[in-house]
């Protein structure tokens, strides 16, 4: 563990209520302070730091001028928002950030009343900090008080068709509101789209330092003792804008841009915001990801999520990989079928890293889309392209996919377009906690009429397929997977496309029947050894398909077996209760079939790792292993849970 | 019926290829024709009017500039490509217009290779139509070959994120690709939101007169002989362009704006568009909703949907109603409880006649909000009122619920916000077809942690869940009805709030049970009545809750009968599996239960009557009379079906 930083000033500062005691000149010691804890904290537990960095200026300039949390600071992802967490109460828990109790990676309403609404997907904050901002001027209350809201937006979660939404009926609405456009020209990845080359237009035509001697003018203004200095003041905020009309044209107050990490500019404008908007105000403040950490500073995405790191030397410590990760398995075996079929192209919505698709846009950039934030113009586009006689594979994690839901069902399902899902992030994912975790697809993918949806059980039934949705032309296909490394299994040479709806047998026993859908297969097999040392030799078999079922397959194993128990990483609605409908029709209930589904539990599971969520979800070994012993009715003579 | 109109011209016109053999001023008396054909048409069938009249002059002039089905004419939601399907070879059968194996009210793949994409959501269009452009520059092929790709957008479809995010990326590939902004200020309800007026502004300079002299002098330098010509030509579409920054902005070159009722505008634009453009192109189109015909012309939402009408007078022949809609029960209820609590507020997605929240908004301005075509957001804005200590009830209906649906999860659901869904279309919808039929709602909010959802099973029932949800704090609450009239029950003068997660007892009887999940209740009722005359008197409960079950009722029913079926409206994944998880936990099926689960079947049904759309589904009492004695093993003496 590195020395931590020496913070004097930081070290005052228990609420923001003692930010405000400060001096301009103290607050730009303050940042630097709370720069060198941000980066210490991160190195100790890992997470977002570029995207933290950034914001470090801005966040101390936020919390000298607003009031929370009677007023709504409302960070857009909030991964952002470690700076932020430090000065608001929580810096005594920040080196146990995203572990299991610890302080989530993201805002969190249970977590702080300084954070009034959660996030951690993109595009969100407008809409709620309007929704504030109505209550208010509705007369409404709750516990900490109704003040300015104030949403803080980066420019690559500005691009998402929800922000738009947002800002054009706060432009309608024309109640004050704050939005601060904080633009780093970066989401995750390098940003795309005509907006972002919109704002490069604004960018690169920067008067920063004009800009500076006008905020420095308008903040003598302040506080207005006379209504001459009202009006100058508007007329300074009027000169301060240099270009906008974008924002303006859709209802909004332009001012800016200015340098998000120079206190001198930030804070008079902030001030004359503060004290002079009347309707909606976009701030544009430009900043750099990473700012002030060379390590992150130089890498592509702005060190945007790391792992525990050397603070010197910026190296990361990571565990020796025993697998190729699943993610990448997907991207390698796309390239493969790529490199054979002109028609395959794939469809990334600002997650080339994240999918693996960068491997693919390296290869053929004339194939690769990067769409920015836009799951559903993602789904439609790929339906587009589908329609046009090509082979697209749309690949979103499964939360992101949420987005495009309405697409996928009147884009792509009702039309029975051959769009492949590729759903990575399938399941518990860890650190990022229950807003990433993908509970939900197979549920809301496999009621849909005519889609096909597999789950893969190891990374060489990835491959297989990958290899599957290539070919299959006669309408949806989606495949899941989850985050992490595969089980280490022999890869074939290349993937051999499966046979639609039919799953497989790995193992046959008596009494009861394991249905494993998905990657919980290892667990079930470790469940199976367990259980023949009691002498109990489950039969166990790798469903592939939730949809079509293999019905042949499970009737059978219904008929053969005393129990039937299905084990799946996703939510009810999904896998299991196609199953108990098979089932049910076809009257394997009438004389008594013991049939259970495991299915994720009905809760939010907070940030953990990997293996403890999976305790939390009751979906490891000895718990399949409980499950069989108790639908049995065989007594636990060493029960490991009470 | 009316006497048809005379068409000459039509009547010469089986494809678009015969309209390329007119004249200029035959195309104007064509559009005349097509107009009188399509009142005519829609006062037999009923249908969306208004829309399809004011693009009477585009749907002749694309057809007589581009060449489809090579060129991909995509209609943004489609309401308005009747006259579109009559120059298309769908004369013959255009008086079948949304009938039962008649023509789609929308465009449709599976009827014409002119409906490259159909749609019936909003906003789809552009999405789509790059994807079509992307795979004829990458090489694909189709079976109607790969040309220009053209999407016609409305107004307020284009205020939709969605939307948003395709132009965000068409301005980023600088493909050819065309954009028609039909601009008539309106979408269903006149339009909301800062891009409204922006374009209202657009509107405003207008110089119609001086843009036809420009857009007359463009036509003479058509087909281009000689480089001149084309320097030309590019010079005159640039002199075109009066304002819309907006979208120069987002990489699009912008024409018009240009009256869209005026061949002479029409035709050189689109010309010059045609041979010229090379990049994302918008042309921006003023119509008039209702154009040419008054009683359409001169209804607020310009004719929107209309009825079967008398062609004369405009009046519409209306079945006597027997009972109130489910929309207007809602809508009243909820104005009892504003009455009562200023906390209480309403968002609709630009449907506030279809969600009868025209009512609230004329009551409690300040508390009602249209957030135009915009679902996301509308559900995160709900979110962060909720935040703030209101009341909200968003009211959208089941499929358009769906393009908020990440939102629900990450916003409401994660947060456990009380925001307050009113789901209506929940279930089959008649002639709207497949794409307005809700049939997921149930199963993608009840597997969320923390959701409460109900159905109602008629409108007193409606009435008491408006109360449950408008003081229930303490996490999301949904409540489901179907589109039409009410069952025609006693109406209570109040609602009561429901006590959560318990169903009510209709009628103990023996043998088997039948648990009820909205609206089926009364065919359940009908089939109890027809079993009653075999000598089976089936239990009957209503569930009220699919979430949180009522597992004492649930329980006690399985334990007390032989056979326990479930009835919903909705597809697999829902109401039924959530019963089923049950049982099997609790080993309902150990001994034998014969247990089934009636959902909507795993197929899009299309248009039809409601009663029609029932026997497809098979959820009519019959239906569930043959599944009783199927399930209890007792043949039908006088089958009804095969």
């Amino acid at each position: 563990m590195s020395e931590r930083p020496v913070t004097p000033l930081l070290d005052q500062v228990a609420t923001p209520a003692d930010i405000k005691q400060l001096s301009d000149s103290q607050l730009v010691t303050l940042a630097d302070e709370l720069r060198a804890e941000t980066i210490s904290a991160v190195s100790e537990t890992g997470g977002h730091l570029g995207a933290g960095l950034g914001v470090v200026e801005l966040t101390v300039a936020l919390h000298a001028v607003f009031d929370a949390p009677r007023d709504k600071i409302i960070w857009d992802v909030s991964h952002q928002s470690y700076p932020h967490k430090i000065l608001t109460g929580r810096r005594d828990r920040i080196r146990t950030l995203r572990q299991k109790d610890g302080l989530s990676g993201f805002t969190k309403r249970s977590e702080s009343p300084y954070d009034p609404f959660g996030a951690a997907h993109s595009s969100t904050s407008i809409s709620a900090a309007l929704g504030f901002a109505v209550a208010r001027d509705l007369g409404g209350a709750c516990e900490t008080g109704l003040g300015d809201a104030i949403a803080i937006i980066g420019d690559g979660a500005m691009s998402a068709g929800m922000a738009f939404e947002a800002m054009n009926n706060a432009g309608h609405l024309k109640k004050r509101l704050i939005v601060v456009l904080n633009d780093n020209e970066m989401s995750i990845a390098p940003p795309v789209g005509a907006l972002s080359s919109y704002l490069s237009r604004l960018y690169a035509g920067e008067p920063f330092q004009e800009f500076k001697a006008a905020a420095k003018g308008a903040v003598s203004l302040l506080p207005p003792p006379f209504q001459e200095g009202a009006k100058r003041a508007r007329d300074m905020l009027k000169s301060m804008t240099v270009g906008g009309t974008l924002f303006e044209e859709l209802g909004f107050s332009y001012v800016g841009p200015i340098d998000g990490h120079d206190m001198e500019q930030l804070l008079p404008v902030l001030r004359t915001v503060q004290a002079r908007a009347s309707g909606p105000t976009l701030i544009h403040v430009c900043t750099r990801k990473g700012k002030g950490y060379g390590p992150a500073e130089t890498r592509r995405d702005g060190g945007h999520a790391t792992g525990k790191f050397d603070v010197v030397t910026g190296e990361q410590k990571k565990a020796p990989s025993n697998a190729p990760s699943y993610t990448r398995v997907f991207a390698e075996a796309l390239l493969d079928h790529a490199a054979q079929d002109p028609r395959i192209c794939a469809i990334t919505a600002a997650m080339p890293d994240g999918t693996g698709l960068d491997l693919f846009d390296q290869r053929y950039p004339s194939r690769c889309f990067d769409v920015g934030i836009a799951e559903q113009h993602a789904v439609t586009f790929a339906a587009g392209l589908a329609a046009a006689g090509m082979r697209p594979f749309c690949a979103l994690y499964s939360t992101f996919l949420q987005r495009g839901y309405d697409q996928v069902v009147h884009d792509v399902a009702i039309q029975r377009l051959p769009v492949r899902f590729a759903i990575d992030r399938a399941g518990l994912v860890g650190a990022d906690g229950p807003t990433h975790a993908g509970a939900y697809d197979i549920a809301y993918l496999a009621n849909l009429p005519g889609f096909t949806v597999m789950a893969a059980a190891d990374e060489a039934e990835l491959k297989h397929m990958v290899a599957t949705a290539a070919v299959h032309d006669s309408g949806p296909i989606a495949f899941r997977y989850p985050r992490g490394e595969g089980e280490g299994v022999e890869m074939p040479a290349q993937g051999t496309p499966l046979e639609i709806g039919k799953g497989r047998m790995i193992q046959k026993g008596g009494r009861v029947a394991l249905l494993s859908f998905g990657t919980r297969l290892g667990e079930v097999m470790k469940a199976s050894e367990a259980l023949r040392a009691r002498g109990i030799t489950p039969s166990v078999a790798d469903a592939r398909f939730a949809k079509p079922l293999d019905a042949e397959l499970i009737l059978d194993l219904a008929a053969r077996h005393e129990a039937l128990i299905t084990i799946e990483e996703g939510a009810i609605g999904g896998f299991g209760s196609h199953v108990a409908q098979l089932l049910a029709e076809n009257g394997a209930f009438d004389e008594g079939l013991r049939f259970r589904s495991m299915v994720l539990p009905d809760i939010f599971i907070d940030q953990a790792s990997p293996a403890d969520m999976y305790a939390a979800a009751r979906l490891n070994a000895v718990d399949i292993e409980a499950k069989v012993l108790d639908t049995l009715g065989i007594a636990r003579m060493s029960s490991q849970r009470a």
